[in-house]
């Protein structure tokens, strides 16, 4: 009989169909590295194409280069095509029932490396920690706008999942709201710790290394689980082992712990699944400051939630049941899916 | 600029990108017509085929035909592959930090017509009001099982969208929670209601009316809109213009005016984007009785709601940043989405 669970922090219910004997060879896609093509001169994000991308904001590299020039590694550039605008107030207004603001905010792009096709299974880890070090100085840096509730860090891979260019890119956008969401989780995670002065993601976790029969990954810092209620097959979260509060604030000596927690998980998806499509997004506490004289609840960093990373292959589609309920249907239980993953040889 | 859009019902922020100057042909789909196939033997839903499903639970017939052969207009079975199923109890439990319950529910498949490729576009509107008797009949019907909260009606149209099958049916399922999204709905229009003593969706469609800006058509009983939160481009709402909690207990005699009002928005979403992959989904008060003598704030009929029927054309993809925020991004202003489909000539 299927199984309805719920998914504790961000409360959402979804109907696990555990009898279904689904395999991982059952989901059928092309590789997302067929995608790519050979990159070089019509490849924005390739190394020597620096001109024809926005001029760079920051960039790990070589000592002695020039910025918009070869010599980096790892390169973030504003989004030719932003979702939201960097310049501007946020002039907040209402119609009769309607709110509305301007569509202040940032929408970066974190190029992953000069190559076009090296993914960061097939990057050494020293690599994959430069663009975790991109992903922080931008969360840093961007949070010191006020006008900047939350920057969120996500990375499309695959033209399923959303991508337009397959040269290895993630990308963030900073928004003058806290997104429903994380403000969701962090609701749920602040009445938890309220009532229980416990957090519910140190809880999870610990209930989780316990049974073992979920887990994908784990290291002296960092933990690879299948959440007990994905909503997708296949789904994978990764999270600090030891409560932090926010992915800016991880020391920069765990950070390595992380580059190879993060190669081993998606390495482990690639193989597993055939290089599936996937997105990724990074759920953080919100920035310190939310507007000046203004403090606002969920506007600020907040010391009872616990940043994590979720990964969500694109193998199914969603319909109308979906679109309609909030309610997800997975064909896939998280513990056969984890005994898959855990199981691939990488 | 883009804009920051609040959508008052639910709370979801959109951001609506009102300067990318998005066209109706800026959508390229293949016509969802032409993967209709020819139907006859190889379908089950043909008629002619009563056989090949699960048995007839309830249909429109000639009166003097048999169940489950020729003779009928609309039909319901069960769905061959039910993501939940009917017999069982609901065993609520837990296990540490999670809850859980049994999938308990139905799952059924409303044949639209015995006639492969009839879309309502092209339907009589008798034949209409025939379909929409079949949904009353099924949330009634099935809204005296105790175990199930919420019967939600809804229709996948073209494969994009999520349908198996091509001949024309929509689905429902039945389930023992009431589903999230419709959860919001309720708790928001309650506090509204405790607040204001007026129903918020008779606010939202006074204003539209008032406005014009975004209607898209409008008889005697109801009004399509686009919302002006739209989460995706095109999407059209429609509401009965006077306050009405259930679409189960609409008076027969409005019946037709919603069948009409139902083939004009979709004949014009099939001309103006050249019959899109689409979903539908009717949200309307739960189910009257929770649980014997346990009422549930959320699990009973509330008269504060306002029924609708939510039509989402699939235009666009779902990519990281929505998934990871809940803000969705949308190219296309509602008040230029309800031009072009005032606008189109059916």
């Amino acid at each position: 009989m299927p199984e309805l669970r719920k998914e504790p922090i961000s409360e959402r219910w979804v109907v696990i169909a555990t009898e279904r004997g689904n395999r991982p060879s059952d989901f059928k896609f092309p590789a997302v590295s067929e995608e790519a093509g050979l990159g070089g001169a019509n490849c924005p994000f390739c190394g020597g194409n620096e001109g024809k991308t926005p001029p760079e904001i920051t960039a790990w590299r070589t000592p002695g280069t020039a910025p918009n020039t070869p010599g980096w590694d790892v390169r973030i550039v504003n989004n030719l095509f932003p979702a939201l605008t960097k310049e501007g107030d946020i002039n907040r207004t209402g119609k009769g029932v309607f709110d509305m603001m301007s569509g202040v905010g940032a929408h970066e792009v974190i190029i992953e490396t000069p190559q076009h096709t090296l993914n960061i299974p097939d990057m050494p880890e020293e690599h994959i920690e430069k663009i975790l070090w991109a992903y922080k100085q931008r969360i840093v840096e961007l949070g010191k706008d006020t006008r900047f509730r939350y920057v969120l860090v996500f990375k499309n891979y695959g033209k399923v999942a959303g991508a337009s260019l397959t040269h290895p890119h993630s990308q963030l956008i900073a928004t003058p709201i806290t997104p429903r969401y994380v403000k969701m989780e962090l609701k749920n995670s602040r009445e938890y710790y309220l009532e229980k002065e416990r957090c519910i993601f140190c809880d999870i976790i610990r209930q989780e290394l316990g049974s073992g029969e979920r887990i994908v990954f784990e290291n002296e810092f960092f933990v690879a689980i299948a959440p007990f209620a994905s909503r997708f097959p296949f789904e994978t979260w990764i999270l600090p082992r030891r409560h932090e509060y926010g992915f800016q604030v991880m020391p920069d000596e765990e950070r390595f712990l992380l580059a190879r927690c993060l190669k081993d998980v998606l390495s482990r998806l690639k193989t597993c699944l055939n290089d599936p499509p996937y997105n990724m997004v990074l759920h953080t506490s919100p920035n310190p400051i939310a507007r000046p004289g203004k403090p606002d609840y969920w506007g600020t960093l907040q010391y009872d939630f616990h940043w994590h990373i979720e990964l969500i292959p694109r193998l199914t589609k969603m319909a109308g049941f979906e679109w309609g309920s909030g309610l997800y249907i997975n064909p896939v239980a998280p513990e056969k899916a984890a005994k898959f993953l855990r199981e691939t040889k990488v």
